[in-house]
C-alpha cells in the first residue's frame, strides 16, 4: 500500500518538471561538479562572467567542456581552451550553456543538442545566457518554459515554444536563463545562491566587488537613446536575420544534423 | 621668439602630467592599438570584462601581451592565451593592466615594471583594474595620483605615493583606475568614452545589455552584511599580508628585481 502510493508520486514527479525548490533541496555543502559549455564564437563574458562566480562555490569543481578538443577563438577574438570534449565530461550537477554568435552553429549540432537534452531530463540546474537560450530552444528543451534571452533575440523565443518573460534572470524549476552577454553575472549570482544559500552569494560578490556603476543608462532598448538603439539595431541585422531563418527552420520542423562528431 | 616661445611652452607641458582632456585630445576615429597585460594568476575578469568593452571600440587593434609566451592559467584555473610577449608589442595607445593575486610576482619583475614606465611616460592611457594598481605602484607610476583599487587593497595605496580616491572609477590624466575585478567594466565602458565618444561608448553598453541587476546589495565592504565582510577579510587574509610585506618593502625602496627575463 505504502510502496504503491510512493511508487505513485514518483511516477507522478517524474512525468512533470520538478519546481525550483525540489530541484534545489535543503541547502548543502556536498561536492558538485558543474560544466561549462564552450564553442567557437561564443560572446566570451557569456562564459567569464558565470566561470567568475561559480568557480567560487564552495566544494565545487569546474568541467569547461568543448564542442572540440582545440583551443579557439570567441566572436572578438579571445582564444579559450577547453579542458575536455563532450564525450569526456562526467555527470554534471549544473550546465552552463552560453550564447554569442556562435551559437547559429551550435543549434544544428545534434550531438551538443543531445548534451543539453540528456543533462534537462536529469532535471539538474541548467543555466542559459543570453543566446544560449536559442541552443537550449533548438535542443527542445524550452517548450512551456518561462525564459529570458538577449534583447535582440528575445522575439525569436516563441518559435522554441518557450514563454519570453522580459526580466534580467529567469528562474523555472531547474531552468535558470540570464539576458544579454553581462547578464550571465547576475544569473550566476543567483544559481550560486540556489546552490549554497545567500550568504555564500553574498561572499562571492563581495570578492567581486561587484557594486556596478555603468557610466551610462543605455543597457536595455528601454533606456538607451533612440540613435543608439538604432545603431546597435542595424550593426545587428545580417545576425538577426540569420537567426530568424534558423529559428523558422526549427519551428516547421526542418533543422538538418549537419554535424554528428 | 615665437621659436622659443613654442620650445618654453613645449618644455613646461613635457614637465608635468597632461591633462584628461589633452590626453584624449579632440573625438576621431583614427587606428587605435590597445594593450592588454596578461600574467598567470591574474583574476580573468580583470581582464576580460574590458578585453569585451574595448575590442568592440571602432578602428581598435587588440594586443594581448604575455609577459611569458605560452599559456597560463588565471587564479580560478581559466586557461588564457596571449598572443605576443613583451619585446613584440607595438607602441600603444592604451594599456591595460589587470589585476589578481598573481600581481603580487609582477610587482617584482623588472622588465615588466619598464614596460608600465614606459607606456605612463609617452602619457598615453593607462588603465588599471583592480590589484594591477598595486603592479602600476611597484612600477612608481602613482606619485601624486588619485588612484582606486580592489577594496581589500586600498588602503596599499599610499604606500606607493598615490592618493587613494574611494570611487569605482578614477580619472587622473592619462590613468584611468577601477576598483575591484568587476569595476573594470564600468572603467573601459569610461575609456571607451573618453576615446570615441559618449554614443559609441554607449553601442557597446546595449550590445552587452548592461543593465546590471546585483541580486543582493553586497558588492561593497559599506554595505554587505557584516557576517560576510568578516568571512571574505578572514579569508584574504594570507594574500593580504603578503602584500602588506611587498608595499612596505617597494615603500622601503628594497624591492629585488628577482627576473630580468
Amino acid at each position: 500500500m505504502h510502496v504503491s502510493q510512493d511508487r505513485a508520486i514518483a511516477e507522478a514527479v517524474g512525468s512533470r518538471a520538478k519546481t525550483t525548490a525540489e530541484v534545489f533541496g535543503p541547502l548543502h555543502d556536498e561536492p558538485l561538479s558543474i560544466g561549462m559549455l564552450m564553442y567557437p564564437g561564443l560572446d566570451q563574458i557569456d562564459f567569464t562572467g558565470p566561470f567568475e562566480v561559480l568557480a567560487r562555490i564552495s566544494n565545487a569543481t569546474m568541467h569547461l567542456i568543448g564542442t572540440q578538443k582545440a583551443s579557439f577563438r570567441d566572436h572578438m577574438g579571445l582564444i579559450l581552451t577547453p579542458e575536455m570534449v563532450l564525450a569526456e565530461a562526467p555527470e554534471l550537477d549544473v550546465l552552463l550553456v552560453p550564447g554569442g554568435p556562435g551559437q547559429e552553429a551550435m543549434m544544428k549540432r545534434e550531438p551538443v543538442l543531445a548534451f543539453i537534452r540528456d543533462h534537462m531530463e536529469s532535471q539538474k540546474p541548467l543555466f542559459s545566457v543570453c543566446t544560449g537560450a536559442l541552443i537550449c530552444g533548438a535542443a527542445g528543451i524550452l517548450k512551456g518554459r518561462r525564459v529570458t534571452t538577449h534583447w535582440a533575440a528575445f522575439d525569436l523565443l516563441p518559435y522554441f515554444g518557450a514563454i519570453p518573460v522580459n526580466e534580467r534572470v529567469v528562474v523555472d524549476g531547474n531552468l535558470i536563463s540570464a539576458a544579454g552577454v553581462t547578464a550571465g553575472i547576475d544569473g550566476s549570482l543567483v544559481v550560486a545562491s540556489l546552490l549554497r544559500g545567500e550568504n555564500a552569494a553574498q561572499r562571492i560578490q563581495l570578492e567581486l566587488q561587484y557594486a556596478p556603476e555603468p557610466p551610462f543608462d543605455a543597457g536595455v532598448p528601454e533606456t538607451a537613446p533612440r540613435d543608439v538603439l538604432a545603431a546597435v539595431t542595424a550593426q545587428y541585422q545580417p545576425l538577426l536575420e540569420a537567426r530568424l531563418v534558423t529559428a523558422r527552420e526549427f519551428s516547421a520542423g526542418c533543422i538538418a544534423n549537419e554535424t554528428q562528431s
